[in-house]
């Protein structure tokens, strides 16, 4: 790991694929979701009405592989990991997207709740998939989310096991994020989600959950992917789920 | 005047026209800009680009005049005074638009800072305009806002006299509410904003400043107007200013 953001894209640039929790901790991470410009609508209309999982952070021109979130960063080769869909199937797990970039892509970078981790453990709360060297663990729910043009889709969550006396706590320092995602949507309870086994995460990799731990979700950036299964765009590139762009912008901008 | 927001749409439908600050106090209102489908992804952009002016409140679906901020309401007959405009110029200001709306029209319901001049009353500032039953004072900036697509201008302000020892009162109250415009942009110093002569506004009536007061500027919704007429789209439908939308949200649903 490093702790500079320029210099954790040149390792994803150079091949390094591994899950950015913990990279270059003080700045804040991004998802990203590039679809033709023909959809660019549907999906910034889609996050203005879920701005809870899609909080935008930037938005490119297009074709431009360039955003304002780090002026040296090549989007189509600085993330560890990247997924591209044709009409909403999977295609690829490629290194890097150089050459499946389009002139007509329009790239959405939505905050990721990694940026308030290095809040959660300066605050001595134990960030579980960090200090277990593993992906962030991630749940489709049974939430809908709104509709927006010819994007639907239901809400992703992330989960962090936090003990029951440091509920309150994560709660207060991540919703002083709102732009990255905020406060948790949910609290326990995750069959009231629809999840029925958080030992099989739909993205990411399960993590213990402690005696005296409850899970906390909090809404999350791979929304937009699992939009693209449900509504089957043409052509869509996105980061691999928790293999996030890493911005030169510190978490602290986002905080309120 | 009245206390009930449906109350209000009724009577601007009837063809009442008189600015709305002051009325349905506790419910949010809110700017409109319409424009083509074509025009939409510009101006979504452009808001997202600059949320403090533009802060997206709801966006309809292409020729629908309604809102999901008022069940019951019509977009095209409901607010008191309307601006429409042919190639960047203002071509007419009617009661209500039925003649002119178009099946392509996307409307975006624009937060208003009239939303948290209940909770400054209630702290015991007085809102000038409204204690003067006046049009809020609204004034073009030299603040570029940063352009999207086609969409370029400057930021709008509107000004507020404040009593030196309320100011900070005033940025703590409005900041609760940075969907309808939240703190001020800019305190005192009118001609660091470019703005030569507080008694000519580009926009609503101007306000006697007592002794003692500070003139306080706060982002306004008029913005996109501002950008109508630097950027000239074919086509747009505007609220006219200070004459908003009056909606059914109260307003501590925009309380953080």
């Amino acid at each position: 790991m490093t702790a500079d953001p320029a210099d954790a894209r040149a390792r994803f640039r150079a091949g390094h694929r591994v899950p950015t929790a913990g990279w270059a901790p003080g700045y804040a991470q991004a998802n990203l979701i590039a679809v033709p410009r023909d959809w660019a609508y549907d999906v910034l209309l889609f996050a203005q009405r879920n701005p809870k999982p899609c909080p935008v952070l930037d938005v490119t021109d297009p074709g431009s592989p360039r955003t304002a979130l780090a002026g040296d960063a090549d989007l189509r080769t600085d993330l560890p990991a990247y997924r591209v869909w044709l009409d909403g199937e999977l295609a690829d797990e490629p290194d890097e997207v150089t050459g499946y970039w389009r002139d007509d892509l329009v790239a959405f970078l939505i905050g990721c709740s990694f940026t308030f981790e290095a809040p959660l453990l300066a605050a001595g709360i134990d960030v579980r998939h960090i200090s277990a060297g593993t992906n962030v663990p991630m749940y489709r729910t049974n939430r809908p989310c709104r509709p927006a043009g010819r994007l639907r889709g239901p809400m992703v969550v992330s989960m962090r096991p936090v003990p029951a006396d440091r509920v309150a706590d994560a709660v207060r320092i991540s919703g002083r994020f709102p732009s990255v995602h905020g406060a948790p949507v949910h609290v326990g309870e995750p069959a009231a989600l629809g999840i029925a086994d958080l030992a099989t995460p739909d993205f990411g990799d399960p993590v213990e959950i402690r005696p005296g731990e409850v899970p906390v979700f909090w809404a999350c950036g791979v929304t937009p992917q699992a939009a693209i299964t449900a509504s089957r765009p043409p052509f869509a590139i996105t980061h691999a789920p928790g293999h996030m762009f890493v911005t030169d912008v510190p978490d602290h901008t986002y905080a309120v």
